[in-house]
């Protein structure tokens, strides 16, 4: 899956930019439910507090994953969330967009993810399809109609555009759109996007108050598990 | 502090429940803001999902933390957050609650924690005295006066009740609800007795939807730390 | 009705607890709708306002039913209204709640209920079985039916958890729960647990503000119907 | 203030137009907070339900007071509440509306009543002058001056217009007009206004869902208090 | 259709009340949807800047139309929206209205437009017929079956009352009211009755803020095109 | 100003983007409220209409201004507005903007425009500085200081970041940043930057719905002004 979706953000990169992409040597494989992500926030915070290359961005590529707001404390560049970003383009090329994700157990942490960034008010709701992450891949066509029949409940809700409601479906991003007629938008493409984007303004992230650094010489009994990094660098970086 | 805040949850408790107060073995001694509150959010599930011992329910005693949720999808007996069941008791007695708080950085993540509860309808501010979770009872004059400093603003904006703003601050409730004339709830003595009240009414968490147990045989590499536990069991506990 | 209760009530009490189910002496049998539940509420603050034993906190057991804000302004023990017990517990143990009723009139008036409550944000809907509150031990069988019926449609809307909206449904808690494997949670014992809990933290209500005493030397043409009580007490009690 | 209330009234009034400005023989003589406004709900309803004459529309003369949505149950003319007639032209010729009102212990009462109105959106604020509703007209410049000065702290957050909450002060509406330099709504005056406008254009009161008729045959005890009136009439009406 | 409601507003008036009935000279002939939305709101403010003879208000006859704001920054004396006066009206009668329009492109231009209001708190939901505005009146009969069917999906949902969604209806609200039961708004008398309540009240636009006047000496190119109005007048007016 | 824009747009731009700034032939030289607004949005409506060279992309540069969603009806290229796009990213790198303005008149535009997009949820408020647009670049240093000024005010309330609330200020974003200490985000700057983010991305603008094309085949006297654009094309532009 990490090797998939970094496939997916070099393809939607810009020439010049140079995408590594990595994953916590802990955790979760998948992560479906408000539990999994829990963990995945934690491991990946471990992973970026220890990472010792230079990077000039980070693009989280969990879809309504727990973490963005850490990882802009620990940070000064810029923290883009794949559930941000494509809400946020879904938002730029359509009225109301609907988000179709894997399973049941993740609708609401969805919701509870885009209602924390303040990008519910263009949401026309967030449907599972009960397919689970590490079976999108097993049968593309079934996968594709799965998720064709629930965009097309969100349409009757007024939706006239898809967000993909997880990450690693960039390859089903063009079939979709030709069946459903509306945008599609892949979370991955849109958070690379964004972060080009924010890095070629020189926008970092805010230094005071939410995001005021967390004071890492705290004693901290077992964490980071890997050994803390001396500093932070120079190009941009995914983790999955 | 951890032994401070169980001492006040056994204080509050009813006789005939048994309070155990622990900790998670790794991660961070106190948290203030996102950064933190994720890790400890991970740490707190790992001894969940590793403990041997029988309980009835669980008291979450950090104010404004993550994990809920995840804490929630885990266990089926009733999980309590010291955030809500303040929230829920300051409602009960007044009809606008202010929260004072520790440093700046948690602000946003109390109210963000609140607002995901659904209770921040009655909430008339979230403020912050500047005092460090670990200096609160250095001076005890100054952290009252703190306090009094800050209720007295959110007492303006229409606050009549006052939620104390993170643990470990039971000693204080009686000189502040002196000073300020109006109710003064703290979150572990609420947890506790919510706790109780679940437990007492045979309500135990919903096991359908956003709180479906996760896939524990699902591939974790190094989760949980601590081995898995075998089972769940009979007698209330409280997390720090 | 109200012996009903009374016994729900006192099920639902602790060891210690002494309950007094009482009701308003003029008014109306049952509440369906604004209009009695207007007069309801007067004539229950009447029976407050006129009462002349010692209690320690008052349950108003009229679900969606109007006259909390009176009830504390009126007192300083605590008041827990059913409404908010019954969304405060749900929400403890699920993560979106339903709320089924009587009949359609009630609908909006239990919304507003809870959106004054500040309790909306977790509520999944609130639908009616158009069973009148009179009718519902009648036939058992045929009010389980209905509310499973009701449910379901709520479930698929998002709930994981049922809240009674209605007082008197304590007997068909279990057989709900059975059929419909989620949590259901009946307000009057909810509501008995909360003001045990408020009045074992010294809890009182607010007297600032919203909350202050109303002026009962004010010149007052016919109110209270039954004399002025000389003053408040001791012991739990329960108005239907 | 119930002949000042209908003198306004009358002023109102377009030619054509009875105005019979009563009030109920029971209850406040003034309401100042939740628990007066319950009261005065049920003995103005009480008032509806007994009433012998024919009337063409009813409009509610308490600012922020309960009782609309039973009064709208009861009756099929229209039931004009004057907090939503003055929030609805103070919306009409302005872009955000202050309140200014009597006691503290009513400003969460207003709020609520504009809430549960769906009128909340464009008010800046609801601010009390501490001066209570017999007092208003003991020194007619002190009123004046407190609602001055009420008034420019909403101007400075915002509001452009001023609703005055509380009835019985149309005598005062000119001056402050003058000396504020916005527009001042009289609730009475608009409320006289929108009944007449909702009468003239045969617009009736909704007789399905929340406003179905309450079943006044189902047992009541000692309600209402003075016979049930036979019918409902043909000319506009008023309670104070 | 500029004829159809210049005849309905001149029914809905009172006597003594003198419509002027009029239309912009470019633009479009029928609004539908955003972009002929935005042409039509500065044709009309292009007929307001030039327009020469005396009025007493404005009435703004285009349902959920853009450029209110702007009329009323123009002028002084009341300027009424269709719009505002239906969700009014309706709110007024109905516990929860509906609104049915012509074509799906205008249903989220009536949603901001009722929410820029704050309106949008009593509305159930606004739903399409499909039906083409110069389409109305070619087949009555099928004009009404579809407002019939599509009402009473919103009744469904919670409506108790319905509000035209766009003018020139006002002869088919007799025969919707006789099949729906329920009540039945029209803008054009609606907004006709609002600006001659505001007028008799003496009500005027508020002049600080967001409404203060533009400057119309700035240098505007091309603008206004008819030239512009030396002074504004005396009687009332409605724009079509 | 025009040219200034579209310097900032150059330079904002990546090697290869090749940006057009035009304005309409008719309108306002600068808007500043609601009037100025509407009347602007139908002469860049009519810009885009009568537009007959290529283009990949359109940045609406007044901010606050109305007319996006009429934009988005008529083109199937991307339409970005600065509004949208500043709140966007300041909300990447930010957890609470503010947004500093020249008028008064702009403050409640802004707002409802920063609504409609669904995107007020992370703004800590709009402030006015009183400086006309015209006159920003008279004395730089006195427009340096206001903006610091409110931006003070606004981080009281919580925002770590800025946005311009007006183009043609990015020449001031860097002495602001400095001064400030947060982030600043001037809306042209990202603007093209999501504008060229969806172009390389493939997405265009949904054509279902609210979006769906007008029927430019309607009788509409006098518009579009210049003649009507044949087709559209294939390089970014960008409307002053």
């Amino acid at each position: 899956m990490t090797e998939l979706i970094g496939r997916a953000a070099a393809d939607a990169a810009r020439p010049g930019t140079r995408v590594t992409a990595t994953r916590p040597s802990w955790g979760v494989d998948s992560a479906e439910g408000f539990y999994d992500s829990f963990i995945s926030a934690a491991s990946m915070l471990d992973l970026l507090t220890s990472w010792n290359e230079p990077f000039d961005g980070v693009v989280m590529a969990g879809f309504g994953e727990h973490g963005r707001e850490g990882a802009r404390q620990l940070l000064d560049v810029p923290v883009v969330d794949i559930t941000e970003a494509a809400a946020m383009f879904a938002a730029s090329v359509g009225h109301l967009y609907g988000v179709v994700t894997t399973t049941a157990s993740s609708v609401q942490q969805i919701r509870q993810s885009l209602g924390n960034a303040g990008l519910l008010g263009r949401c026309a709701g967030v449907r599972a399809t009960q397919l689970r992450v590490l079976d999108l891949h097993l049968d593309l066509d079934r996968t594709v109609d799965a998720f064709v029949a629930e965009t097309e409940i969100l349409m009757e809700a007024g939706a006239d555009t898809l967000v993909l409601g997880c990450a690693g479906m960039a390859g089903l991003q063009q079939s979709l759109e030709q069946k459903l007629g509306i945008p599609v938008v892949d979370g991955v493409a849109a958070g690379v996007s964004l972060c080009e984007s924010l890095i070629h303004q020189n926008l970092r992230t805010s230094k005071i108050g939410t995001y005021a650094p967390p004071d890492l010489a705290k004693k901290r009994p077992g964490w980071p598990r890997h050994g803390r990094a001396s500093q932070h660098g120079q190009k941009e970086h995914e983790s999955a």
